[in-house]
């Protein structure tokens, strides 16, 4: 009889998203959410839908949203695509760019989707392992179809210097793309790659620094070939209406989003410098979580404690990143709490 | 110097949804939209919505969700799978059950998204045409990996008989969907056969008769093995919070649904037998749309008539299609100013 499931989704093991407890006694540090609410735009736009309106479709390309993220960003709204989330916008790009046995590149420890992606695109994967510390390490002679550049990378959360990843985007045979999904919580972003390259999309998200990770809105900006083949890809319908309104709402109050990342960066500050009082290894973070290699216990140990204590953080299994723990920047109040855990565990 | 864009997206086309014109005075007849509100409780879903709990991540697999439709139709919750629209069901579909070099079927005409998910999967087409009467003509022998099989089908309208739909579900190698979009305006359903084969799955919407095009979601029911490949292959994320809760309030509302439905087969009959009256040949229409060849008219003619009356319907061009003219059916009042318009073009 015929197998009735593709063999490579029958191997396949699906990605596997941070725990999202329901229980409102929980500090959750383990999904890099942001601990602030949405802009108040985005509540008023919320109210103002007209719920009859839904019956109808949305728009089909978000126009509205594509209008304002080129402005933003300062190119043509041809030169966006709007996506389900990110994670649509990056599944996407693997079925644009890469043929049938073809490869995908990404750093090593990176975004965990990326291998998943590779492995449901049905292609190889080809990691680059990270330097000792984590840093830049491209070897030469490097190539694939596509690779995924998250800068600030994640868990890592350290940003590559633009001058290195704008001589790898010239060199590269393939798409680039640039994922800068933590990008506002950092001191510089590669956006003018988007049209210096006929081979780089920069990736958005309005899941952290929006603080909508509900909505799934993401979105990328590049050149046409490339916004073209996504959209030629996309569901005919990818982002729904409610969507639609409440991220241009949001899109349309940067000062508020600029607030609460200050505010952000501030308690990460003090919990980097709190936690290399302890003796902890802090990563130069730029993004709205800290990577850290506990000092005094096990970070699989540590991570557990902390849960036990109803404080979810995250711990990555693995050669690379068995020893650290990743900790999402939340308010001060929970990164007060936190750190009274800690001291208890670990005394 | 390398292609950056896959061979077989370069000479895609992509799909072409229906005219969405930013237009109050419209009387938009052209994609199946329901002309009735939704359901009071989504109203009270989206008025109830915390604005602060999108900052986080919504359910990964629209648990609640998946258990109100688990419910409605006699299944366990892991046989269904939710997704961003049926389009998206249906786009996985063809990742998960079709091969490398394997073969997507359907009849045509039918959905005319089938052969653009064939085109982006990158694999054969394998249409069955029709009857001269738009009935089942299903030649013996035949294969494929996946067919679609609309019923109700569209743009025509017809419900094939369930006993058909069953001895080729036994028969047929591949997967079958069986995209039951209009189905809650039909006179039966094949709902049961979702739990009869190891190779069905039945799709729904609720775009059309709970009056949620806006909100795009979509599910399958059917046996495990199938929907845990789906599950698989999704977005991490592939539904938003604001969706999932106001599908959940449209779900636990199916007495309000059934009402509108009654509504709209009542004017559906009451314009078929306007139409016929007129000498045009109607189809026996078992969803929320007539199909139908004019009389005395060109139906291209007819379609441009009615535009510029802003009165937006169907025609889709094609050897099969072109002859006709598809109408959803509107309110009462929408289709006394169609007939209206109609006996003044044709006069």
């Amino acid at each position: 009889m015929k197998d009735l499931i593709r063999k490579s989704v029958q191997e396949l093991h699906g990605y596997v998203p941070g725990e999202q407890m329901a229980d409102d006694g929980i500090i959750k540090l383990n999904t890099n959410e942001n601990p602030y609410p949405p802009a108040p735009g985005v509540e008023s736009a919320l109210r103002g839908i007209d719920v009859d309106s839904l019956r109808r479709y949305p728009n089909p390309v978000s126009a509205a949203l594509l209008e304002r993220i080129a402005e933003m960003h300062g190119y043509a709204a041809s030169q966006v695509f709007v996506g389900n989330g990110s994670d649509e916008v990056l599944a996407l790009c693997t079925r644009a760019f890469v043929e049938d046995g073809g490869t995908i590149g990404y750093f090593d420890p990176s975004y965990s989707l990326y291998p998943v992606l590779a492995d449901i695109r049905d292609v190889d994967r080809k990691p680059v392992p990270l330097g000792d510390d984590f840093g830049w390490a491209m070897p030469e002679c490097y190539g694939a179809d596509l690779f995924f550049l998250t800068s600030p990378n994640a868990p890592t959360g350290m940003l590559y210097p633009k001058s290195v990843i704008r001589d790898f985007c010239r060199g590269f045979e393939g798409v680039v793309v640039i994922d800068e999904a933590y990008v506002d919580f950092a001191s510089e972003n590669c956006m003018e790659l988007a049209g210096e390259f006929d081979n780089v999309l920069i990736a958005r998200s309005l899941s952290k620094s929006y603080s909508l990770a509900g909505l799934r809105v993401g979105y990328a900006v590049g050149p046409e070939p490339l916004v073209e083949a996504l959209v030629k890809l996309k569901d005919s319908y990818n982002l729904d209406a409610v969507s639609q309104a409440l991220a241009l709402a949001a899109l349309q109050d940067v000062d508020y989003m600029k607030a609460n990342v200050a505010r952000i960066r501030g308690t990460r500050d003090r919990l980097s410098v709190a936690l290399e009082e302890k003796g902890y290894t802090v990563y130069p973070s730029e993004t709205n979580f800290v990577w850290v290699r506990p000092r005094g216990i096990e970070a699989r140990e540590l991570f557990a404690e902390l849960k036990a204590r109803r404080i979810l953080v995250r711990h990555f299994e693995g050669d690379r990143t068995g020893e650290f723990i990743r900790i999402t920047v939340g308010s001060d109040a929970e990164i007060d709490k936190l750190l009274e855990c800690i001291t208890m565990v670990c005394k």
